[in-house]
């Protein structure tokens, strides 16, 4: 499945990296634990934030607080935003300073969002927002209560609209450059998690479910 | 040293976690490597886009390439841009999932950039992105021609209207919760290179400025 490409999801930049698979796009969403909100303020100016999120089928929920004015402004009639969230995967080093670059995968998911009324879907927005910190936290965590549901605001982008961009595996020099005496390769990049730092007063073993390191680091 | 406030640096949300201070920023804007760039399309709506960037004193340059909609607008009078880069450093697992966090240090940079179009400003500002590849890197790797230089789009950003927004510790959990039978705790996140794949066709040992595993992930 793909998503339709518009005028906004092509780009004279590197069009032969973009991509519009569903499933592409979902994996880099539900790998990201940050993503960054762009959206226009009523001075005309763009704004970015970076925020959590967490995707319940077509729908990416963000997290905000009843304070942003992003989130002031999608009270109204819901609010025009462009989420990207980026996954850095390595540092390519090409022998000439042109071809140096990044590995990672990118998704731009562009829409109108609207601020999550309903309570019962804002829980279950939460709840998976929660869970996007180890599956099954959120049932081994203290549930919201109203009041804190009704202290949280959380946007709402339908998934419509979506491109994903890749780079991957090592410098593409130029042909005449290849016989130059410098190094080129990659080096791949991973979010690491180290070892769990227990907070005081807590009687229980630590979770399965915590993010923990790979034992290896792939190249 | 700290940058003024302003309306657009401050905020509802959470401001006892925002600085000012450019010490604290140009430290984020440095190990950061990449950020987000924000800017208004000519279609009124926000686009935010990945790219690489590097600070020489207190102007920040993001690397584009001339295809792109916000260098093209950036060749008149400038672009309005908000760029931010963040670092994840951690997850922070609270007994509710109301104080479910992540720690971070975020840099959101705010004002209008202009095209590089000098060629010695924009030879020294891809210089100082290759370095930020490794320090030494740009000495060690072929420099940009005169064409290539051409070929590539770099936007300026002076650093005049900045914040730091940064979390960082354990949980913060409700007094009433803390007796609650959940573990609670942080996970530390580190961006961790792997080992470096070398290209086809290289003769030169791996130089010292790759990219290279901290020996302990900090906790």
């Amino acid at each position: 499945m793909t998503y339709p490409q518009t005028a906004r999801t092509t780009s004279l930049r590197a069009p032969e990296k973009l991509a519009y698979d569903v499933a592409a796009a979902n994996a880099v969403l539900d790998e990201a634990h940050v993503c960054h909100v762009g959206y226009v303020d009523d001075d005309g100016l763009p704004r970015v934030l970076p925020t959590v999120h967490a995707r319940i089928g077509d729908v990416l929920y963000v997290h905000g607080s009843t304070g942003s004015r992003a989130m002031l402004g999608a009270r109204q009639d819901g609010v025009d935003v462009c989420v990207t969230a980026t996954l850095l995967d390595g540092l390519v080093y090409s022998r000439s300073w042109f071809h140096h670059s990044a590995n990672y995968r990118s998704v731009i998911a562009h829409g109108k969002a609207r601020l999550v009324s309903d309570p019962d879907e804002k829980w279950a927005a939460l709840e998976r927002i929660v869970d996007t910190f180890g599956e099954g936290r959120a049932a081994a965590s203290r549930a919201a209560s109203a009041k804190e549901l009704a202290q949280t605001a959380v946007l709402a982008l339908p998934l419509s609209e979506v491109s994903v961009r890749v780079r991957a595996g090592g410098p593409k020099d130029d042909p005449e450059d290849i016989g130059l005496p410098y190094w080129a390769g990659h080096v791949p990049l991973a979010l690491t998690p180290g070892a769990p730092v227990v907070d005081e007063n807590v009687t229980v073993a630590a979770p399965a479910h915590l993010a923990r390191a790979d034992t290896t680091v792939q190249a």
